[in-house]
């Protein structure tokens, strides 16, 4: 299996946390999204069509969408069980993890934060209070979710999800970014006790072969 | 079965699409997000903790997030079923889905929208070219990805799938914003063949109790 991955992508790292969680060997396959490697033609026309990271190849099978890799990852290797089949709690679990994948990520991207600066040309502090709004408005939201269902370790309960998976890598985005995220302890506590789980210590983007310091 | 729901969220259009299909009856809850009625204290506590459209109510299960939703309703009520069971062509359709409900959607909706007026006190033109921008993006990976897979008359097949769900909203918004979708012709069918489907047009936007000219 290989995973054409970027060390700092978000979506990249929910991936390679599942990747981890399940024992799935793979090899990593670089994608410099800061030099537009995916947009050339050949990743685009015969990797990923979204032209985006992450995407997974298995045997023949090409795959991009991080969401969608986790599902496949979980359809065929389901031990451990990521996305859990008890209905309200696969509920819970999915609604989280759109809430991030939704209404967080996309608004914070590499790309949208580029544009910011070069098409609509706006200030350090305005692309700042960009981050922030969006992360302080999403978080808001995952705080909430937890305050209804979480009882720890995990967000939903004694095991790691799909939840976690996208909880992880948009908390330690944010963190680099400088957020105050004291207001979200629940998703703090979550984060801090995921950081110490040996999956997720080797998602890191720090840990991955195209890390730049 | 109560949906919480606005008659031009993309969003909430995905899920009465679903709820159609499916033959469920139930009741539209109007929340109108242009005056922020998904930021009321009760509804974000007690119904919706995204602070957003939609919220599905099944008995006492509250449930937000469109995709979490049609999911929940495809585990609960699988016929017909939306997100298909079959490894390849599943993964193909969380994948298109997950392409328009996270790289398009997200950059586009009101509240972004809002934002860049408000905030970046952006002119008429640069938020016309931001939304124009993610559509040719997004709706070129969305093309790319039916070039390979698509037979139609559906996105990925002889039914329609939650790619269907989440690709006719995001047309029928770009149409409104007149954007030029020619170069998309595989997606235009789809929306057009979607457009002569009773259960497509009942989720409609005009045919909604809350609609406004």
């Amino acid at each position: 299996m290989q995973l054409h991955s970027f060390f700092n992508s978000s979506t990249s790292y929910r991936v390679r946390i599942a990747l981890a969680l399940k024992e799935l060997a793979y090899e990593t396959l670089p994608v410099n999204i800061r030099v537009g490697e995916h947009r050339a033609e050949d990743y685009v026309a015969n990797v990923n069509p979204s032209a985006s990271v992450p995407a997974l190849i298995d045997d023949d099978f090409r795959l991009g969408q991080s969401l969608a890799i986790i599902d496949y990852l979980d359809q065929k290797y389901p031990e451990p069980r990521l996305i859990p089949l008890e209905p309200a709690l696969r509920a819970r679990v999915l609604e989280f993890a759109a809430l991030i994948s939704c209404d967080i990520h996309p608004l914070n991207n590499l790309r949208v934060l580029r544009y910011l600066e070069t098409e609509l040309e706006v200030t350090p502090q305005q692309k700042s209070s960009w981050y922030r709004h969006w992360i302080a408005q999403g978080m808001a939201g995952a705080e909430r979710m937890l305050e209804r269902g979480n009882t720890g370790p995990w967000c939903f309960g004694a095991q790691p999800t799909l939840a976690d998976m996208c909880l992880v890598p948009q908390v330690a985005n944010a963190l680099r970014m400088d957020c105050d995220l004291s207001p979200y302890p629940r998703s703090l506590a979550v984060f801090e006790h995921a950081s110490k789980h040996p999956a997720f210590e080797a998602a890191q983007p720090q840990r991955q072969p195209d890390y730049i310091a």
